[in-house]
């Protein structure tokens, strides 16, 4: 396979869907649930952006024995082995030696590495200790990924008509290294597809089984040309198009995701990834407008989601947790009359909350959340555990709606908070088409 | 193994570290990076907490060849196989079958399976489809784990000397299933330790190498009677002390920690595995303090670990989230000369903030939090990416303090939120001791 590189210009000399990757995560942490495997999350997501499954992941111990063990089969069973960690300088690390016995490399010194190390032990002021040294020895037949955050480089092998990847722990490390240096070699050499393989669709306030039957129309002519898959997240579910046997261009699959994006309205959030928060981000700036949130119930997530968005300060006033009645008087002056004959967790709240947070931090847009997340907050004779009350202020009024959802608290506040960013969107995308007055999907308060 | 039970009273039959258990994960979805593959972190974090160590974790496709192909090998190796998703109603649900056949068991419906999900459905007033039926199919020789979240149950099922647990995908199902049905029935085996096997002290602020370095002379009296091992996360390390060979009793073993702890003082954080948000909740209810935070880096991610916090609004008055300079201003009366003169990433606004939190919501303790947390946030001639400025109120006086952070946005923020609760922590301990004045960390500002 490797042996058989893609025809320059041409398809390539075998499916991409075809070839066999499988992932080794190494390491104890992960075993005693110490750490999140985001190894596997993040490799298996960047190879099913190029057109390539993932086949299977195992997590094993640092343990020489098991490595050697799991790596003869691994290495046998598939075209391209990814490792991840055991590569620094401790006793403990001794990943490279092993497979380096497996596959009869020699492992070599390679002093570009130790001048990497050295400059950057330097430049932190630190003077490196001589176990770091061992970081320096390389495959003798292989290729050396720099890594730009750490110590540890990436070691890139090919023999066997197979592919050898390995790579640093840390994530921060890992990452930039997977992405400019081992994805671009994959692409290469045919093994992944040059491009992103299939369109995305991103849509919200959709189930599934009713998005599907709302796009067969478009589907069905293509037939076995097209290949699609649904994916749900919380309050999101994806739609992927791809034409595996290559017969539609990536030119008609995206002429096919826009009449579906058409079709679908308010429903569709956008190509791709995006988040919602980035998304209605990036609407905010587009319309040059500000946005306030008040939490309640979601005790600071909402906000949260719009801090990780890059340059949150140019659209994002702040926000404001309320864990209190006090605190909803004190910052949002709601009046303590409402919260007595109302409750904090009601649409007369989810409204005062919301209104409060434009008039105090002059904003445009504001989302309010209230409710009862988990199980330790309900009083007698209050709204089940889920109950959730969302209030939104925009230019042009103000409301609030009720919704309910089953789970524990992690899961009731998530899916509230894809529920607030989502209506924001709604609205943000009907104030750029202009002219199109807010439709009223609940009460309206005021 | 299993056919060599505990003797009643007495030791193991066999050492429960020696036990291989080993963990398939089935789904499409975690290969393709779409879900985080939670189910490693919580079995392997269960078991280690009762002795015993995940030996390998799989994860495959949901294909019928794949799981036969590993479940033979991991059925082959292992003593104890848990099995996670692919249990319910749809077509590709196959796991039971194929596993099912691999075994030798035949699987037969169960009458009591059918009449809960009946009842499940009936108390969410909808009605069950009959391709649900096939989740009351379970193995003639096994038992059932009744399922209170969901429709699928849990499998169980001893044979050849070993054991075989099948649990439904959904966390919120598997896991109370687990903890309550299958940790006692392992434990009842021998399995697994019928206890927690260690005595875990929890330490915050100093270094797992210095952590070590104060600890050696209470554990090397004990030589090999004693085992230690030391983990490190993000602004705490755990250390975990057990007796593999039984020589050391429990209770010993929690006289050596309650040793550690004395000497650690106030960098002793708890026993067992409270988060730093729940140790300071502790805290503030015994003393019948209230708390407020004002966070302008950490984006909500301070308040929110409070209100994870089970009862928050007890203690937990709120927090407000500054993005904005006129944030700080509008809602904590943060004077904008202060602003202009030294910035929003400063001592001083880290002092102005927690002033203003105190004061507009009426808090005994609040903590703010300022700073450059990503790469976007930086101004021309400001701190660097990673500078973060802390500040405490107290009933004691307000302080404020710099500290720096390298990585991504989220390590920094998850850093800073760390730093800040053991801060308050520390505080929160040294008032509880009474007549300790609070100890100057950093410029005195006010």
């Amino acid at each position: 396979m490797v042996s058989e590189p893609n025809t320059p210009g041409g398809s390539p000399a075998r499916p991409v869907a075809s070839v066999r990757y499988e992932l080794l995560t190494l390491g104890d942490e992960l075993l005693l649930g110490l750490t999140a495997n985001g190894h596997l999350t993040f490799i298996g997501a960047q190879l099913g952006r190029r057109g390539a499954l993932l086949r299977r992941n195992v997590t094993i111990t640092d343990e020489a024995d098991a490595i050697a063990a799991q790596f003869r089969e691994s290495w046998a069973r598939s075209d391209v082995v990814i490792t991840t960690g055991g590569l620094g300088p401790t006793c403990d690390d001794r990943t490279r030696e092993v497979i380096a016995g497996m596959i009869g490399q020699r492992l070599v010194f390679d002093p570009a590495v130790e001048r990497a190390m050295q400059e950057r032990f330097a430049r932190f002021g630190r003077k490196m200790t001589e176990n770091n040294l061992k970081q320096a020895y390389v495959f003798e037949r292989g290729e050396v990924l720099a890594n730009a955050n750490g110590t540890a480089p990436g070691l890139w092998a090919e023999q066997d008509g197979k592919v050898l990847v390995m790579l640093p722990g840390p994530p921060n490390e890992l990452q930039p290294m997977f992405l400019e240096q081992v994805v671009p070699r994959l692409a290469a050499r045919g093994l992944l597809e040059a491009r992103e393989a299939y369109v995305q669709l991103r849509t919200a306030g959709i189930g599934e089984s009713a998005l599907e039957t709302r796009l067969q129309p478009f589907f069905t002519p293509h037939g076995t040309a097209l290949s699609v898959a649904f994916c749900a997240h919380q309050g999101a579910v994806d739609c992927r198009i791809s034409s595996p046997g290559g017969e539609l261009s990536h030119a008609r699959l995206e002429e096919i995701a826009a009449e579906c994006a058409l079709s679908l309205g308010e429903d569709f959030v956008c190509y791709g990834h995006d988040s919602l928060a980035r998304v209605c981000a990036d609407l905010l700036r587009q319309q040059e407008k500000r946005l306030a949130v008040a939490e309640a119930a979601t005790g600071g997530m909402l906000a949260n989601a719009f801090s990780e968005v890059s340059g949150a300060c140019k659209f994002f006033a702040g926000g404001v947790v309320c864990s209190s009645n006090d605190a909803m008087s004190l910052l949002l002056d709601v009046p303590e009359s409402l919260l007595q004959q109302h409750g904090a967790v009601s649409e007369e709240a989810a409204v005062a909350l919301a209104t409060g947070a434009a008039e105090t931090l002059g904003a445009d847009y504001t989302l309010a959340v209230s409710g009862f997340a988990g199980a330790s907050e309900t009083g007698a004779g209050s709204s089940p555990v889920g109950t959730i009350f969302i209030g939104l202020h925009s230019p042009a009024g103000v409301w609030a709606k009720k919704l309910s959802y089953p789970g524990p608290r992690g899961t009731v506040k998530v899916r509230a908070v894809n529920a607030a960013l989502d209506w924001l969107r709604r609205e943000l995308v009907r104030a750029a088409r202009g002219g199109v007055t807010t439709q009223r999907r609940s009460n309206v308060m005021r």
